[in-house]
């Protein structure tokens, strides 16, 4: 296709932003709306901001592809808009949970074409300002294959469009189902938010002599704390059905630990084995980074959801968008 | 003093090797000795090594300090070899426990004059090519103000050069009681090694799409989980009644966590209480490198070892020894 792609932003924060400034230098042509001081920092900045009928209205005019970048308690208010303004658009959104989102826009704009997306890049920093357009670079931009509405089967058109935008920006598209994707990130991204959480009071709790003392592995282990915690509280409690029974894991194994500990005075069953877990998080990285099996999925054959689905489920990733092809790599057993 | 200060080194590792290279870079005479390859690579690098025996004999003979280097539960083999050919020797450690040591330089070598050290700075790395003269830059070094044997005054002359030595490594000292030391670091040090390694298995249990999806919060909080093992189980099993305490603090904030949670879908307490314990850390830092509060303590006055104490409890450091005084700051209030 020759035609200039449209891209429309709602919310201009770290990832919204971002993606705003990647898509733009990759050659889309973008707009945003946004509240707050955002707003004026990315028009500052030379970008196009409208208000929020303005932004959904040229969206629809042109066919342009929408982005909900807001957290999730703002995601109901926007879909009302974009239902009045905007209601048969091409729709896609960064919220870091799916099957909510996606039971959102089957109430409140539900002739939208959705299809849910969630890169998995940021920063303890929040807003306008701290984006670049290199935030998603090698990142993996999780792309649901589930549709809102109609018969359920996958729009082509959407999904090519979402995935060309995750790649335009740099990330590796990664197929995901909405439950699973919500499994997945409430242990690898929703946890790691409430542990550090509680490391740091732990640690905040002892006293100066402790904060003084405190080095890398306090400061790594407390990072994400640093966060917004209203960005923290909408994505934890915005995935709270997956995100209990990961708490319910940890304590399960920190509890252990602590048994294991008080009668025998050894950690090893939990140190050696989370060490084994961490080298097998390195391994399967670096078999990302060599080059996998390759996949190449017809996205018009009836089995490409399937298809495409079981790319993710091994681990793996899209690399390219051909001609209606979608190019995977597959990483190699260990 | 214009005699040139002797280093003996036991242990040529990350930590032991760090500082034999950045006490050579200032200055000292330096050797030392280790098992395995590590003890190649330092003399592959130029530095004189040697064995046990003929490095401890050394080190009796030219009055050097000797700092061991090993981990915990090597501490009592050389101990033992240091009551044999260095029985009054000065002798400091970098063991990350204070009071087993202590214990331990009184059972095997209790006519050593020892000063309990413990620098705050690593890495996942271990073994001597790891390291590096600047491995101590900025960093905090503890330093116990209780010596072995005798009638527990300090040792000011033994203290003395344990600080020099941390000081012209490019770190500051934080002088400690022993018992405080391991109440703080069971929460900044030993425990976010133990999180970390839940976490790691929490995640990795979630299989290939978990791993695939992974990023920054996962890979910052798991970081320390790819520390060696056998290092990390002998610093967290040697420290087990100050880490026991600390652990039941971590379940208990999590299970709170956990409570909260499922009952009122709110994780609000644990997510804005941890950021703020963050931030206190972050704001205490900073306290510490902006000029703080100076405090001069004449190391030969009788109430110098509780004002150096003082200085530790209140989240200060030294920066400088200079004719018998050290020079510390007390950061300034919030």
């Amino acid at each position: 296709m020759c035609r200039v792609r449209g891209l429309c932003v709602i919310g201009l924060g770290l990832i919204g932003g971002s993606v705003l400034r990647a898509a733009a230098a990759a050659g889309w042509e973008v707009w945003g709306s946004s509240i707050g001081s955002d707003a004026e920092a990315a028009a500052t900045s030379g970008y196009r901001v409208l208000d929020l009928p303005q932004a959904l209205r040229q969206a629809a005019e042109v066919e342009a592809l929408t982005l909900l970048a807001v957290p999730l308690p703002a995601v109901d208010e926007i879909l009302t808009a974009v239902h009045e303004h905007a209601p048969t658009v091409r729709l896609t959104d960064v919220v870091s949970v799916k099957a909510p989102v996606m039971e959102a826009v089957l109430r409140k704009a539900p002739k939208a074409r959705y299809i849910g997306g969630h890169p998995m890049a940021g920063s303890a920093e929040s807003g306008w300002e701290a984006g670049s357009t290199e935030l998603f670079r090698g990142a993996p931009w999780a792309i649901s294959t589930t549709v809102s509405g109609g018969d359920g089967s996958m729009d082509i058109d959407v999904w090519s469009e979402v995935a060309t935008l995750a790649l335009d920006c740099g990330a590796h598209v990664v197929p995901v189902g909405p439950a699973a994707h919500d499994a997945a990130v409430a242990r690898i991204s929703h946890l790691p938010h409430v542990l550090a959480a509680v490391l740091a009071s732990v640690g905040a709790e002892a006293g100066p002599l402790a904060l003084t003392l405190a080095a890398g592995s306090f400061a790594d282990g407390t990072r994400v704390a640093g966060s917004e915690p209203e960005l923290v509280l909408s994505m934890c409690e915005g995935n709270a059905a997956a995100l209990l029974p990961a708490l319910d894991e940890a304590l399960g194994r920190l509890g252990a630990a602590r048994g294991a500990f008080a009668s025998t005075r050894s950690l090893e069953a939990t140190i050696t084995g989370g060490h084994a877990a961490r080298v097998r998080w390195d391994e399967h990285r670096a078999r990302q980074a060599a080059s996998g099996i390759p996949v190449h999925i017809d996205l018009h054959a009836p089995e490409a959801p399937q298809a495409l689905l079981g790319v993710g489920e091994q681990g793996g990733w899209i690399t390219a968008l051909q001609a209606g092809v979608a190019i995977a790599t597959v990483p190699r057993s260990a």
